[in-house]
């Protein structure tokens, strides 16, 4: 299940100016910023908001027909991209980046030079507009009273509201100044209108070739105050440019290509700032001279010109490209994060103030408390909104999906000492507990991939010295709760920032790896239990009516990421969103029709304990000899190691800068909360909980805060995410009341768990850096993609880099596959040690990319010599390609 | 299987300068010219190639390190794109476009023209060349010294070879001027130089900052004789321009920009023509300018300038940009088919001259045997090339899983009544007699989908009269020779012109939706043969030694094609062009491993009949009565129609022009061919052949001639194809020997021949753009593609087209699911009825844009008034998308 963005949008149109890329205005208060709480960020940018100018929509409106039937035709519009109308098929193109020729920029520049330059033009009307556009020396009365005539006409305008045939919005040219003033019905219907913010201004380019003017007539016009021109503009937005193109017909289709020009260069943020601001024709020839600094120009011979270009998923900051004083007017709203530098050490680490040692007992988690409590009335205010609801009911499913499939697969492991009624009981109670009390309560409490491979580790060797299992179990917790709690009071959670990804990709590979063993071994254990009829054998005679398991269920799923064919996307993001759920729901129909005899889930027929004879309450003893509630200290210890891993790099992955969540983290508190619900599990023989990283990315990402009016072309803006408590609690009080589906549950096959379980395996496997570095090692350089890495770092140290990567998985595979299986938290433990050493053998700028830096390697290396070679390649800005490969999270344990 | 091209190259060096774009050099002599067999193409081309600029390699040296260590290190290198070398990981970066900052050009345009020009320049040796260039009044002598000193100095090249760590041309920087003549050792090891073609030349470009200039120094020289300039360059190529552009240190990065522009100035074929022509500092800025009023200019905050942007797959036509002395030059080679309506009305339609009516009996025939028996000599002398051995492997392969597939499907549908030896034996004698006659001798003759059908549907009907099957086939078959020989004669074939797209189409679809049913009621049949074992049950306690059928099979066969990642792809190469193979062994390996009890191909013991007790000949009456023999013509007349549009739509394909054949076509010819073969395969009892489509394109693409010698980032040039007749001979005589392997055969179970089939339907249906109109029809507007057509034809009109399409394949599925089944090949026919009735519903703009002309449609649509909207749109030149997709065969039934 990857990450989904149900539909939730936001209009926050005052307060995010469209015309300028995403991530501009938005205010980032960076890391060791902590807002007060009464002050948050969105009355900040909406202050700031205020001060800056307003979006540009541009039309294109062509003179065609000369000399027969004069007419002026919409053919192109701007706001972030350019389209065009395709005349024959009746639709707009698809938005894309505008090119120019350099000569049609060079015509315009000189037609403006020697034209008309009206800037704070007084007019109030099209009329008045007119009048004063053609007050111009060279042309005749006559000439003059013609041109305004066919200035007034209407335009033509494609209408996008009448549905079937491509129809025009007015198909009787007439003179538009009949009702000048008053736009047109159509004006209102276009769809356009309301993705534009309020407070949107139009400008508007009349280009075309007029065979009876001797000269060309160039003219820009700038209003005092906007105001709707008629039906000049397809929507009714008030006008504030009106440029002017026309001449005697030429060759080629210079007039078309020069009102382009001047379409693109307003729809530029730096040129619409400039001439805003510009006092005369110099100002403005100098805010062309500007644009020609900065524009990208491609050889003619080795691209095609008229090639579109699709937007590019992100845009490069325009802070640069800004005079200093509109930098200043930006105030304390910072740039977008975009050098890889400023990722890597922005993006990559967990907030340091909230990591820093206090050096009291517990003074970690009192300083956690601090900070969450302000924010705690707001944590369920801020829910009442009706994403929520949609949030609820999406990570509802994938808890429940999650609670049946951990809880089958622990039953399994355990022989039946846990079940689903155990998974369903403690997922609502501890994930709730967690809600209300920890300090990132946007976690999504699970069991989690490792803390199952280790109970099932505990549980045969319970078997192996036949103890009574819940009552070990039970002391085990004990002295977990206690560890974790010793853990809390010496502020052991400032260790996470020695977490870097060699250490979670290295742990993530090996879960992976047991996941993708453990379901292939499960199914073929099953083909012995339910084997495959051989023709002639009659070995299993008795058995003939139990044929292969329904392995098929896998098969499906493993398929089914790649079904991205072109069907009707909302119809796709529906399935997608229920992708676990359906392939459930499709693998029970498949087993009960087929009438298949595989093993099915172990669920009781009533609200009691999955093992049959114990209460919820775990004696402490049981029939265990006393001494062994002391020796459980020695397992607990290494639980207590993994439950610290598993808890902080989720944390660590949640809090990360680029979520930009505004009431901190809680590291300590979230700790002490899993230490607690430890005991709590543990007492009641319920599974055992941290953090579930995907399923938490999950529900934040449907809590997103986007910006609803988009450009066409335009990603939505990323505002935030809705912290509270709300959802969470819901999704868990739901998760309790469907401890009433188990009798449902009884139909579920284990081996469709096992396929989810195996997917979920691959696709954490795959999405991670180091599987593309294992890749590399098989692919000749010709086919190797243009990672950023292998720009930087030699290809035999990347290669080194992974070797050692394989041989420390190689090894803790070997550790858990014998009988010191059990210690093999120390051993991932030993991965930090291990890339503590790498720093003897790679240098940091190696590092840097490779992984990223531990604390002390950062204070190492001066702040701006991180890459030395810079100077030789000039290389710093030509990273550019980070921008787009959108910041994803780095492990991606499917619905663990 | 899709087309594949075995690592086939050709070395043309001086026939194709590589600094043109693919195509433009080649020659093509068009539509209706058939050149004379003793005067082919490549003598044509090599003598045109003889006055071709040569190629040029440029090469960036920026002086660094100042002012502590100045060293000259190569940063960029130029064939077509651009290579940056990525200094920190010491490789070379993927070629990608190079793209420019305005102001480097003009700052370089004025450097230049300030500066030093020496055009013709006579020094022989890097000494006299930096003599000439320092000799500037600007520098006292003392500078003068220190800058030759510094121009001496050897620079600092990436070396490729030597292996693992990056590594530099020399490590201690010495004076070149030492062995200044002698090129290293490294510069003939240079990987590059291999792949540059002889008589390529360098350019290079010095570029970089110097603390002790007090005035910028720029120096462009064209050397009278190009000389290797001792170590100047990577690769030991005669130098033929040298570009000097120093100055004092400026801000940015602008000598290193500056150094690109003129490196990409360079680059472009166009800039190079006029160069090596300019015979003053005028001519060299004139081309800068030209050069300028060519680029395509991306405005700055739309798109980030550091982005790369990959190689385009087909770069836009140089021909309009070259002066016209330069395009006289070219003379008979015409340019790339690049506008819309070229491809249309080329590209689609088969050459007509071979398509013209005599208006005699066996006029056709009697002039495609005069054309091309000249031509039959080198039918066979042409093939003396390594790579028709490679062909002929591989179309042995293909052949003979075609033949198993085919051979086995038809035993089952006839009980027998034919099988695979009949389908080896029938393929060899049939392939094998069809290469040597035919007309297009690339042809390769296979049973095909739409005979097997009519197979199937005639094998039912004899039984339902209890006919004795092979006599009565027998008597079809002389029928059907008769008929295609009355078609021969009266020059039928002249009626394909009337097969536009919509026909193919919906043949096509019609097919594959037919292999797709088959396939999956095939198996579902099985189920009740071999059924699936309920719990419980005990009905089929007897048969419980079989389980159910391999069904796995199919199923990975469907998710092969989407096995896309980035494996190594030779690796990847060899395994896809063997993938139907490999997908046959996998699934007898798996049955035989699980020893399922699969129904198996039936093949025969021994080298006889499968039917048992028939002789080789069939007798001509059997048990039936005689006038059977002629009431045999009914279905033979439906069996022609199919015959003749099976064979003709593939002759089309085969035969269009973008293959650019040299030998013609032999449209009568081939299907004189076909009727032989048919009495022959008929009287033997032998499956009934025609050509088919996609063995015979693999055939043909297999045997591509292509240009070896390619610029990084530049895909090799197509050259033709080697159109020979021993290829296909050897394949069949190879195909007959085969016969031997039926022992073998006998392993292979039947569902996994139905998982082909299956495939190959899926394969088929996908390929066509009938279903990507028909997704269309749920896309909404917003995520549909931009398709060309949708640019042109509205929506709701193609919505229309593709309804009319549907409806015309379900009354072809009614009928053929009715006891008129049998005279489904009229309503085949009855296609290009509908297609002509379409004319009163679609305009020819339309047709043209979803399906193509018939001939008199496109007589009477005047030359140029095709698209009458471009006149307001000016669409004409913005259709480039075209370009890149290239031109795939429609129909792509696999292995047929």
């Amino acid at each position: 299940m990857e990450m989904k963005l149900p539909g939730q949008e936001e209009f926050e149109a005052s307060s995010a100016p469209r015309n300028i890329p995403s991530g501009e205005l938005d205010s980032n208060p960076g890391p060791g910023t902590s807002p007060s709480p009464d002050g948050p960020s969105d009355t900040e940018s909406k202050e700031l908001g205020v001060r800056k100018d307003p979006l540009l929509f541009i039309q294109l409106n062509e003179l065609l027909g000369w000399p027969q039937a004069l007419e002026w035709r919409e053919t192109g519009r701007w706001v972030l991209f350019e389209e065009k109308l395709e005349v024959a098929a009746g639709r707009w193109s698809a938005p894309h980046v505008p090119t120019l020729a350099l000569p049609s920029l060079q015509k315009l520049r000189s037609l403006l030079a020697e034209g008309l330059v009206l800037l704070d033009c007084p007019a109030q009307s099209l009329l008045e507009l007119v009048e004063q556009v053609t007050r111009v020396e060279s042309l005749s009365p006559e000439l003059r009273g013609q041109l305004q005539a066919l200035l007034l006409q209407r335009p033509q305008h494609y209408n996008q509201t009448t549905g079937t045939r491509p129809c025009w919005g007015s198909t009787h040219p007439r003179k538009a100044s009949d009702n000048e003033e008053a736009p047109l019905r159509e004006q209102y219907q276009n769809p356009l209108r309301q993705k534009l913010p309020p407070g949107a201004e139009a400008g508007t380019v009349l280009a075309g070739e007029l065979g009876f003017l001797a000269q060309p007539l160039g003219a820009f016009v700038r209003l005092r105050d906007p105001v709707v021109l008629g039906s000049l503009t397809e929507v009714s937005l008030p006008s504030r440019f009106f440029c002017l193109l026309l001449g005697p017909p030429m060759l080629g289709k210079g007039y078309h290509e020069m009102g382009r020009a001047a379409a693109v260069l307003l729809s530029d943020p730096q040129f619409q700032w400039s001439v805003r601001r510009a006092s005369n024709l110099h100002d403005l020839l100098a805010a062309l001279d500007a644009f020609l600094e900065e524009v990208t120009v491609l050889p003619p011979g080795r691209w095609d010109p008229t090639a579109r270009i699709p937007p590019p998923k992100c845009l490069p900051s325009q802070h640069k490209r800004l005079p200093s004083q509109q930098r200043e007017i930006r105030g304390p709203s910072g740039p977008r994060l975009t050098s890889a530098e400023d990722r890597h050490r922005h993006g990559l680490h967990a907030p340091s103030q909230e990591l820093q040692r206090t050096g009291r007992l517990f003074g970690g988690l009192i300083q956690d408390v601090r900070r969450k409590a302000p924010w705690y009335p707001s944590d369920f205010l801020d829910a009442l909104h009706l994403q929520c609801f949609s949030a609820v009911l999406y990570i509802y499913l994938a808890t429940v999906t999650n609670a049946i499939t951990f809880g089958g697969l622990l039953g399994d492991a355990t022989d039946g000492a846990q079940g689903v009624l155990e998974s369903f009981l403690g997922t609502a109670v501890a994930g709730a507990a967690f809600c209300l009390m920890a300090g990132q309560p946007l976690t999504i409490l699970s069991s989690t991939g490792p803390v199952l491979v280790f109970e099932r580790l505990l549980f045969s060797f319970s078997r192996d010295y036949s103890l009574d299992y819940l009552p070990f179990r039970l002391w085990v917790g004990i002295w977990v709760a206690t560890f974790c709690l010793v853990l809390v009071a010496t502020e052991a959670s400032v260790l996470v920032r020695y977490f870097t990804r060699f250490t979670e990709e290295g742990f993530c590979a090996l879960i992976s790896l047991i996941f993708i063993y453990d379901a292939v071994g499960k199914m073929l254990n099953l083909t012995h239990t339910y084997p495959i009829q051989k023709p002639g054998s009659s070995t299993y005679g008795c058995l003939c009516q139990y044929p292969g398991p329904g392995g098929n269920d896998s098969q499906w799923i493993r398929t089914r990421p790649k079904d991205r064919d072109d069907i009707v996307s909302m119809v796709r993001k529906g399935l997608s969103d229920f992708s676990s759920v359906l392939a459930i729901l499709l693998g029970c129909g498949l087993d009960a029709f087929l009438g298949l005899a595989t093993p099915k889930l172990m669920v009781p027929r009533e609200f009691k304990p999955t093992l049959p004879g114990r209460g919820w309450l775990v004696s402490p003893f049981g029939t265990n000899p006393w001494w062994w509630s002391v020796a459980a200290a020695l397992p607990a210890l290494l639980l207590s190691i993994l439950i610290f891993m598993d808890q902080q790099i989720t944390a660590v992955i949640l809090n990360r800068v680029e979520y930009r969540l505004q009431k901190g983290a809680g590291f300590h508190l979230d700790l002490f909360c899993v230490a607690v619900l430890m005991l709590l599990t543990s007492v009641l023989g319920l599974p055992w909980y941290v953090s579930a990283t995907v399923i938490s990315l999950a529900h934040m990402d449907s809590l997103r805060r986007e910006s609803r009016a988009c450009a066409p072309g335009e990603l939505p803006n990323f505002l935030g995410i809705r912290e509270q408590r709300l959802t969470g609690l819901v999704v868990f009080i739901l998760t309790g009341a469907s401890i009433f589906l188990a009798p449902v549950l009884k139909f579920i096959p284990m081996p469709v768990l096992y396929g989810i379980f195996l997917y979920m395996g691959v696709a954490a496997l795959s999405s991670i850096q180091f599987t593309k570095r294992v890749k590399l090692l098989l692919m000749p350089a010709k086919h190797q993609p243009d990672l950023l890495l292998l720009r930087h770092v030699p290809l035999t140290r990347v290669h080194l880099f992974t070797a050692i990567q394989l041989v420390c998985l190689g090894l803790l595979w070997i550790i858990k596959s014998t009988p010191a299986a059990i210690i093999f938290p120390l051993m991932l433990l030993g991965l930090v040690g291990v890339r503590k050493a790498l720093e003897r053998v790679f240098s940091p700028q190696e590092l840097l990319w490779l992984d990223e830096l531990m604390p002390e390697e950062e204070r190492s290396i001066p702040e701006k010599g991180l890459e030395p070679e810079h100077s030789f390649s000039g290389s710093d800005s030509e990273d550019s390609e980070l921008m787009y490969q959108p910041k994803a999270p780095e492990i991606n344990i499917s619905v663990n």
